[in-house]
């Protein structure tokens, strides 16, 4: 699928405000495919859908839940964690995106997960780095998404968990391992903190 | 097991510093077991023997891990977190100490875990909170330990994962699972937020 014909498809299912941020996660996306050397044509696909369920009803994605084969532990976290593995099962549903690398890219954009591949790097970075977000730390990632990627999400994931504790709020599991795992990639397989 | 038979054990076992140490975990242990409402004779058994195990060689403490039922993955953690989970299993082993209550608040006083009793709670706190103990937040915990275990125990166990993620270390997963659940408890059950 190009580019145009799947920014017709989410544009009738996302708020202007919403359609442009997923135009900027886009254009981020396909200069760090660029950076890195992955597939940009994936890398800007996956990033076009991958808030393509976040204004679905509470109910239709609970049930997308339980009835796909997605973990059923998302539904004893926030809501807002459901849209990501939602739109991976309804990407193929309802636009037959079958390709397991642009799916996983989109469950995992909001939590991250332990040995995410380059693909789902670029979505969760490109997420958290398009030039329309503006919050404490995110100028620091974007500096360091320019020269080490798994740097750059070590510390997203890492100011994403403090986020979350500052609020009080429950962590979803695969964020601590995509911390964990990040940690450990940063210190070349140690597991006895940074050399 | 009474109480001076076990510091007996212990003290052959512990150099001065860290014996004291454990005499003042004995002690906090003892309070919090008379405020909340604990057996105060197994809390204050746990924490003598909660770092028995602290200097055993860490090749001995290795193949404990790998001969007893313990979870394996502690091997890919660093060397800390292996003396709690070891004392467990060798102070049954060694001192025929089979209570299942004080072996897990032993084994699990380092990192907490998901739906610690009461007895496990004490002794995780007793340890951080300990009158020896001078670090950043420490008084803050205390206080709260006067009103409310849970809420003390989730916050040492964020500051212990603030710690680890400042230093750029992985976190064991229990830590994380003690957080959460804590999270959850003092949010009534709910997963979004604290009321």
């Amino acid at each position: 699928m190009k580019r145009e014909e799947a920014i017709g498809i989410v544009k009738k299912y996302l708020p202007e405000k919403r359609l442009q941020h997923t135009l900027r996660v886009a254009d981020t996306a396909a200069l760090l495919a660029d950076k890195y050397f992955a597939d940009k044509e994936k890398a800007v696909l996956a990033a076009i859908f991958h808030d393509y369920c976040k204004y679905r009803p509470l109910e239709e994605m609970k049930r997308c839940i339980i009835e796909s084969d997605l973990p059923k532990d998302l539904l004893e976290y926030h809501p807002e964690l459901w849209h990501g593995p939602v739109a991976a099962v309804l990407i193929a549903r309802e636009h037959g995106i079958q390709d397991r690398e642009i799916r996983l890219a989109i469950q995992y954009h909001t939590t991250g997960r332990a040995h995410m591949s380059l693909l789902e790097m670029i979505v969760f970075l490109a997420d958290y780095i398009e030039p329309g977000r503006n919050f404490p730390g995110v100028e620091e990632v974007r500096a360091m998404a320019e020269k080490d990627i798994i740097q750059a999400c070590h510390q997203a994931s890492k100011n994403t968990i403090q986020h979350l504790m500052r609020k009080g709020e429950p962590i979803y599991p695969d964020t601590f391992y995509a911390y964990n795992d990040l940690t450990k990639r940063l210190n070349g397989g140690s597991v006895f903190g940074r050399k």
